[in-house]
């Protein structure tokens, strides 16, 4: 397993061909995985239960062929046992209660021991795992900053008022709460290592709304935190980091300790790599799977071509993959991505 | 009126002082705004109304004490005169009718003659001009690619499915379309001109969405001919282009003909002086005005030191003032801009 494409992109060393995995991938574009996730009541449910979370993770492994799997999970699963109230309301999103004002309320606010709290997580891992054994399986976290987003905000934000507000207005409230979410992220992110992951990725995808600044000085420390005490515990297990829209921070971000850098697609792969040693992940643009085959051809001609010059490339999305797109053009993706990526 | 701080700030010569508007600085955070709003009808009725639009437009002349007006409007203005039924549905935006989907239907969509189509823009121009004396009034349009994404999704999207797929898949109805709106936009900003208005904004809002090659190869072309046609006709008058998130298309707006390039608050002007020798117009985050003053005063003293190297910098927000934004804020900012900027 170690020598997977995937692993040795992470590390930077070569592999025979360019890897791919889909943001996404076990996802509502696919059928099976609409049919599962119909069947098992809430979203937060699936997650909730290793049979079908673990049958919805290997779903794309068999369905578009990706050399990865992802453990099916969301964000807001540790964040329910640390006290908060989750529920998604069509048309608005997650919808969090209590919202979080002060610091008493982060004193209230538990951090989770994932093989009591969260023994659901560890056990669909164990479950992938005895069934995934010729390709890497990644676990991951949201990161403190887009946790705390939507603590902050109680759910989803255009503006980001209650996050920034806060990190200027009311530093020790910041300060308590990131603290607490990565210890939070910390302890989940090595439970998941325990129970078997390959990888992981920290998903701090809200963290391109910020300037570098605030990025820097407010978020960088708390990731930076987590990533120092999972390398020091685990080093030999690659860390991809990704956001939306941050490319204006991929030189702070050259600075963690991570093996891989992921790029959403208006992050260009020749700028990123002037501002970044590291191995780079990316960067389609999701909407190109709606376009006609040549196109997709052509433009993932030039990632490789362009991810060449990278200490290592991972192919994905530059975001999730949309629940409109045709199962057959993500099928279609990875095979040409195999096709062109020999190395 | 050619020497304000605003205009030699555009074009590159020395003012004494930083000037500074604010984009949506005539809005919904203002209660004499909502009050006229109130009592005009619908936001379009408002739009078409020269009286109240003018009043509108020089309320925050008084209320904040911004160096510019910009005309009270909004991009959809001459859309709806091109033969498509503009309905603003409240928690969904602007409702798009019809659809435009094939060349044919590009074909009906008219080019307004502004002085017949649009007579009230010219005459709410002529009003404020009649007024406003002492400072300049800043005339707009959206840009192409900005109008097309909604006219070919039928309204706002999150993922630019409809613009994108058309760029790729159907080139001929997207250069149509391109096209059209380009003489669209040109002869509006013509008659914005000759009505009076002292510089110009372009607005190409979500170009930022766009990878570098297609902005360049399916955007930028139509926004060259418009700045072109504009700059060869009154090479005079000022031209701000604008739209969030695009710091990764600086290096190509650089080669436009404008004067100024607006940034968002996640392009830091360093950055983006290492990409344009162009003025620039930014970059406070909206929401730094809900922080403390003390805040405010000290990311106002870093735009503007940055600024100091710039061509020439004219101080904005980095996108539109938030609706909930308290007024004594915004005039503060006025204020502290004043204060600290002098040159």
């Amino acid at each position: 397993m170690k020598d997977h494409p995937i692993l040795k992109a992470a590390r930077g060393e070569k592999p025979d061909y360019v890897p791919i995995w889909i943001m996404r991938q076990a996802g509502r574009y696919s059928a099976k995985y609409r049919e599962i996730r119909a069947k098992a009541g809430s979203f937060m449910d699936l997650c909730r239960n290793p049979e079908l979370a673990a049958e919805v993770t290997l779903l794309p492994i068999h369905e578009i062929g990706v050399d990865a799997a992802i453990l099916f999970s969301d964000i807001f699963v540790p964040v329910e046992k640390m006290g908060i109230n989750i529920e998604f309301v069509s048309g608005k999103g997650p919808v969090l209660s209590p919202v979080v004002k002060t610091v008493d309320d982060v004193e209230t606010l538990k951090v989770p021991e994932p093989e009591e709290d969260l023994p659901y997580v560890i056990e669909t891992i164990q479950l992938i795992k005895k069934k995934l054994t010729d390709r890497p399986l990644i676990g991951f976290s949201g990161a403190p900053f887009t946790l705390a987003s939507y603590i902050l905000e109680g759910g989803s934000t255009k503006d980001y008022l209650a996050a920034k507000t806060t990190m200027w207005n009311n530093p020790l409230l910041w300060d308590k709460l990131m603290t607490r979410l990565s210890e939070v992220v910390t302890k989940y992110l090595i439970s998941q290592i325990e129970a078997g992951v390959d990888l992981i990725q920290i998903f701090d995808s809200w963290m391109g709304v910020l300037s570098k600044e605030e990025y820097k000085t407010k978020v960088f420390p708390y990731t930076e935190r987590i990533v120092n005490t999972i390398k020091g515990k685990y080093p030999e297990i690659p860390i991809i980091h990704f956001g939306v829209n941050s490319g204006h921070l991929i030189e702070i971000n050259d600075k963690l300790n991570v093996d891989v850098i992921g790029l959403d697609w208006r992050t260009d792969i020749p700028f990123a790599l002037s501002k970044t040693d590291k191995s780079i992940q990316g960067n389609l643009d999701p909407v190109t799977l709606f376009a006609e085959d040549y196109i997709i051809e052509r433009k993932v001609g030039k990632i490789i071509e362009e991810g060449i010059a990278a200490r290592g490339h991972i192919f994905n999305l530059g975001h999730g993959i949309l629940p409109k797109t045709d199962p057959s053009k993500a099928r279609f993706l990875v095979d040409t991505v195999h096709r062109l990526g020999k190395l």
